[in-house]
């Protein structure tokens, strides 16, 4: 009886893991794909909103991590009005998560007319004590660049 | 008074998040740099020994992200002595954490010889239910490599 209870206490606790992941997942693809949209229409800001004051920052064109939210509007300033991508395409995003903070990985083509241009992405978020999931890093590499 | 109390309440807790926060940035950087010290001389597995079964995976050579410590020893046992560095410079290494993730993000430039290879490199680290931290997410990428 008693490791009865116990498999089920534990079941119950892998269930409640799954759907809090799950949930957490629902949320935090869903944040990142409005972000990506509005990035792909020329607007940066929907990153900039959900970016915390400390976020750290990759990409292939930066020659060194970028640090900090001012750095990082700076740059992404740069871009403004520049981007426009017809269509995206994320393959397999995952988010692995515990409580306060979530990694979420996936694949992207992003393509400009018919040219598909191969990423590899790591957002990280995490749940501030406002109850908001920001992103705490972000790095964008290019899927098997030209080796120098 | 009670804004006094309440200021002291707040300078503790910011104190024992800091300290918290940097007694978890010791024990990461000092795991990173034990695993990569390994790879410089052709050893991947003192990255796969602190590696989780559901680790996730991207570097510049490999199509898509890898999925699973399998998957990963595969790749890295390709690796297996073939590797040889002769200096590393491990640069900002900062860690973002909640109790039970880190986030690990530095530059890095491995020296073969007298070239100096480039890396941006993240890893999160989740704290397992054994007490043990382990990398869930590993991003290396090149600092400005060729754009096609």
């Amino acid at each position: 009886m008693r490791e009865l209870i116990l498999t089920l206490a534990i079941m119950i606790s892998i269930s409640a893991y799954s759907q809090n992941n799950d949930s957490i997942s629902v949320l935090i693809i869903g944040m990142e794909k409005s972000a990506l949209e509005r990035w792909n229409n020329g607007d940066p800001s929907g990153f900039l909103e959900i970016s915390a004051k400390d976020v750290v920052y990759f990409d292939p064109m930066t020659e060194q991590r970028l640090d900090g939210l001012d750095k990082l509007t700076e740059l992404y300033d740069k871009a403004r009005g520049k981007i426009h991508v017809d269509k995206y395409d994320m393959i397999n995003p995952k988010v692995q998560s515990v409580d306060r903070m979530a990694v979420l990985t996936f694949n992207l083509i992003s393509y400009v007319g018919e040219t598909g241009h191969k990423w590899n992405c790591t957002e990280v978020y995490r749940l501030d004590n406002d109850n908001q999931w920001r992103i705490i890093q972000t790095h964008w590499s290019l899927t098997k660049p030209d080796v120098n």
